[in-house]
């Protein structure tokens, strides 16, 4: 059966990759881009390349950034923006692929983004998709323990360069209208995001 | 690392051994018993064999089956009494294992039991674990086409006879109490618990 996975090239959905693997799902990788910054879904398609995965960029529609950065300024914080804008790229997907099994690499330890029970059993019921976070129930230490067994990766500070997270996208637009100050102002300066450079042991 | 998952034979939490068997973890299965069915750990011990995992009958304190007995009489249905039990068995193993991966078959679709994100962080650091919920993230459609290709099972009409759920234990106590009319009036005639019989394929 084909698994669609939304995929940033980080250790979550990296291992979410790796558990679809084992379960024998032909497992396709997505990385969402929406023109803001046009090839930052690179570092996913290379971590899809290393890991053996099928890859493909889902372009989105360019005004779902233009909003996010609006609920950015509003909130002075990214999180509601994190949290529409991975619903929009659950719902492409799910539109682009129905009666799939659709994934992500949401954490339950993560504030965002989260989705709920019935907001999954919606779009199940909509698009006749089956919704699959299995991070969803797992602590963040055994997340931890298991991408540190099983992959070799790089942690990059948030800002420093372009990954295919939808942060960097936020930030470029708005740093287009405010410039360092306003996506400093939103996005705090100590926090990274994973890279996954290889897998750490041969793989069958 | 070791990991102790609370195990009722059935499908769903012989499908998280899978899942953690396939991710390189030392699977011990615990079945709680409190002593009102005492045999009825049977089925899992047998379940357990047939998969190849280590099992192990967990003695709970017998005054858990009176509350939940109780709890049933009261609400004229098993939802509240089923957490309660869940949630006592949970709460020995973390302190039997502290410090290991404690997990579970609880299902994101299921009412009940359910372990609310707070409850397992509590969990988590009272006793140094780390609570292991897969299934809370994958859907009814997903579980049902993973156990169907990894495992034969039957699947036996609630009350037809002992198997290793919490329900069994329950009902002996209401019985005890009330006879038949009690038991029935609270427990639903209409549904069933899986038991595995053993691997579709053959395992390495």
């Amino acid at each position: 059966m084909k698994a669609i996975l939304l995929f940033s090239g980080g250790k979550d959905s990296s291992l979410v990759a790796h558990l679809l693997k084992t379960l024998n799902y032909d497992v396709k990788l997505v990385t969402a881009n929406f023109g803001a910054v046009p090839d930052c879904w690179e570092t996913a398609a290379e971590a899809a390349k290393i890991l053996g995965f099928e890859h493909e960029v889902l372009e989105m529609n360019p005004e779902i950034i233009l909003k996010a950065a609006d609920m950015c300024e509003e909130d002075k914080k990214p999180r509601h923006a994190i949290d529409y804008v991975h619903r929009q790229v659950l719902e492409a997907t799910a539109k682009k692929y129905p009666n799939h099994l659709i994934a992500d690499g949401c954490r339950r330890d993560d504030v965002t983004p989260k989705i709920e029970r019935n907001e999954a059993k919606s779009l199940e019921d909509r698009f006749g998709i089956e919704y699959f976070n299995p991070l969803g129930g797992i602590s963040y230490k055994t997340i931890n323990y298991l991408t540190e067994s099983l992959f070799i990766t790089e942690n990059i500070r948030a800002g420093a360069k372009p990954t295919s997270e939808y942060e960097t996208e936020i930030r470029a637009e708005l740093r287009k209208r405010g410039g360092d100050a306003l996506e400093r102002g939103i996005f705090p300066d100590n926090h990274y995001h994973s890279i996954v450079l290889g897998w750490k042991h041969d793989q069958e």
